[in-house]
């Protein structure tokens, strides 16, 4: 998406000469280019972890304040160049990366209009899903594949499992919820109630709420139970999918060329 | 279940009109009628779930209470014109669909008698798995069936594994009941202990219920570990009845017909 | 092996025959032996549970008191029975089942001389383990011989996988309890350190005991994250195991006969 | 690494006896040596582990005093009597396994320097993993060999998952900290919110750390019910491994030579 946005500028061959540095890796100085982008990112965001630190904060805010601006200058200088060197700016600057390359310096110019709305340039963790592009170009790309060709064949089935997932949720929820809200004011209401269910089914169990009649108890001996045959539809999914897209790259010739299983 | 309790009524060709729009999905009337159903059902559980929130509830005391009604009058009528169009009106009472047609309804009626039934119009949410007969006739219907086909296979498995859990639960309960009941007021009973052990096993681990004893976190630790083990047999089962599932429709000539494996 | 014990007697054939309805669930009158000593056992085991509460103990003492009373004569009797018939009384007393028979009976009659005692009747719940043996005539033979011969065929790697986690759980219990004794009173110790340890690899996070400090929460979330892949495993070996124990019922006749996975 | 790093020393055979019995188990006496020392060390971690217990040690500091010299000064007789034999002593004192032999006699001595250092004794649980080389000749050999096969065909699949994770941590966590940070201290700073994003996303779910406001919640509960999928990977990949690993061994011959899955 982010390279059909990019098609190559057709007449000055300095604007394609920038386009290909820092749009494409297939060049020595477009691979420095992403390496130190992804660097650049990845302090800016320890930056903005740091900073959310008091401890550390309060005495370097000084150092925090340079650092930001710093880094703001640069992506904002980045991201004028993508959309000089790019053939179609107005696609680039719509589509995913182009919005997020904006959405990462857009808040620290809003904080001097609006104080406040600093901590939105957190969201430029984002950014570093880049780094997948450039991943992709690694002794890696091969396994990634797998991997994304095993989630992507099971895309339906688990959008089928967790819809079916946050209906059982939301009959667990309430059914809970009338058990349990005279006496517990922890399920005070069918959302908090459902957060509960939801807290349960994935077994994370945080306990902050907790049935405490014993028909909520009964209630949630039996939810729990049933989640522990629930939970093992993603995983067996996800497996059989990734045995079917291992089963692929690593038979070119085999006896049955039907079967997907082997 | 829901197309056999309601056959075709012989005689007027109104009422299997009716019929055709409101029992099935394979004309655009009938299509229409079932998505909009399931709009309004939901928006009549989003309802219930709003409601339950004292902050929300409150100030629009008015509104839910009107609304609420013409959700009511509303699920009353599609009751009685689903009941006057099947031919057998009796059999499609009694069944599966046809009664939670009926719960659904009822208690905002049971309102009137007793105050405080209200609350169990939140079974209402259980009329969304209607979604799942519409949802049949997408794209969605091969993963469906293949995900159904899975755990239909599993049952006896899972019945078995459940059925061990459960034991397991009773014994393990137990001993810690035995070396906990002393010193700590969490396990003041079996039930307790055993619903301590439910919530062990399936890892949620609320920690509202924990071990405080020397010998009752050594056995609790032996429970944990094993219960590692446990938990992987679920998954096991549903993959591989998933992998067989799976295999099938992807090979309809192969080299050997009697695996299941491939 | 409960079978082997209790090889048929030669002479007496009314002590045979009693034999092989105590023993056997061959006839109608030993199935019948059978499921009867299952419901006492389980009706046995339910008293005991209710009993463990207060609320409902304490006003029906007497009840409670005749109860197990009742079951202890009855189960007496059944243990004298077994011992009668069966050819090699010795050792069916020393058998797995036989030690449990005995312990079911023994706490009643200790409580007459040591007070307290009684609580251990509560091991009665493990004689509910013969219910596998009834269950085994049943349906779900076949599939109980598939699930019990993966986990057979899993034991091995089970118990490298279990002796591998005991040792990462003495690593990390050590070092997190190094990082974080001095701040935290829940660390004071290493065994309770390896408490921790073993409630945070199994993912069930009581909370009970939780690290405080930046370095202690900064080794929790790496010994997590390793956890999330080392909880695969067992789920790995089992479903291998399953999926090959499942192939082999199928196919019995098939292409190529070496190999375990199809 | 441990045999490599120690090569046979060439000229005394007295040397080379040494060698052989302390470095391979190949040997009545060598396999004897194994034994002992596997003992001697888990003995020492007990001693360490029981030391940290307030309760037993006190009482007793003077014999957990004796043992600690014991264990010290036998396994540094060992650490010099590993060096005097092996042919490149600075080899074998670099390796992995010479490192932590040294690690595991440091702090008693150290002790001595710097009181408090004592504690970092308890590392010496790592030289456990020594009995890894024992188990290797025994029974296990198959098994485990099958296991790690499997683990290390995952590597780079698993890297590349738990980086995933990571960069799906931080986003998360980023998140949650924006919406939380301001109505709840538990969400005081980014590094914080990551750890409990940590917990949530592994199911481990302790609750020290658990989002009170609404939008928190409902982040967390779409991120509870992603990581439902998330964690469905690592098992996907290690069972599909262990599958491949598993299916080698069994099939000397078969018909499709090429093809992983069988």
């Amino acid at each position: 998406m982010d390279r059909m946005s990019a098609a190559p500028p057709d007449p000055s061959p300095k604007r394609e000469r920038l386009w290909r540095i820092i749009f494409l890796s297939d060049t020595p100085v477009g691979r420095a280019f992403d390496v130190v982008l992804l660097w650049l990112i990845a302090l800016s965001v320890v930056t903005i972890i740091l900073e959310s630190v008091d401890e550390i904060r309060l005495p370097h805010a000084n150092l925090f304040w340079t650092l930001e601006w710093i880094f703001t200058v640069l992506f904002t200088t980045e991201y004028l160049a993508r959309l000089w060197s790019v053939r179609r700016p107005l696609r680039y600057a719509l589509s995913f990366f182009g919005l997020l390359d904006l959405i990462s310096i857009l808040p620290a110019y809003l904080e001097l209009l609006i104080p406040g709305t600093h901590y939105l340039m957190a969201l430029r963790v984002l950014r570093l899903m880049r780094m997948f592009r450039v991943l992709k170009m690694a002794e890696y790309l091969g396994e990634a594949s797998i991997l994304l060709a095993a989630l992507r064949a099971s895309r339906r089935k688990i959008t089928l499992f967790l819809t079916t997932v946050i209906g059982i949720v939301l009959v667990e929820g309430t059914v809970v919820y009338v058990l349990e809200h005279e006496a517990n004011p922890d399920f005070a209401n069918i959302p908090q109630a459902i957060y509960w269910a939801i807290v349960t089914i994935t077994t994370v169990g945080y306990g902050d709420v907790a049935p405490i009649t014993v028909p909520g108890k009964m209630m949630a001996s039996i939810i729990m139970l049933t989640g522990f045959a629930i939970i093992a539809v993603p995983t067996g999914i996800v497996t059989s999918e990734l045995g079917r897209a291992m089963g692929k790259p690593l038979a070119p010739r085999r006896c049955c060329n039907e079967c997907g299983w082997e």
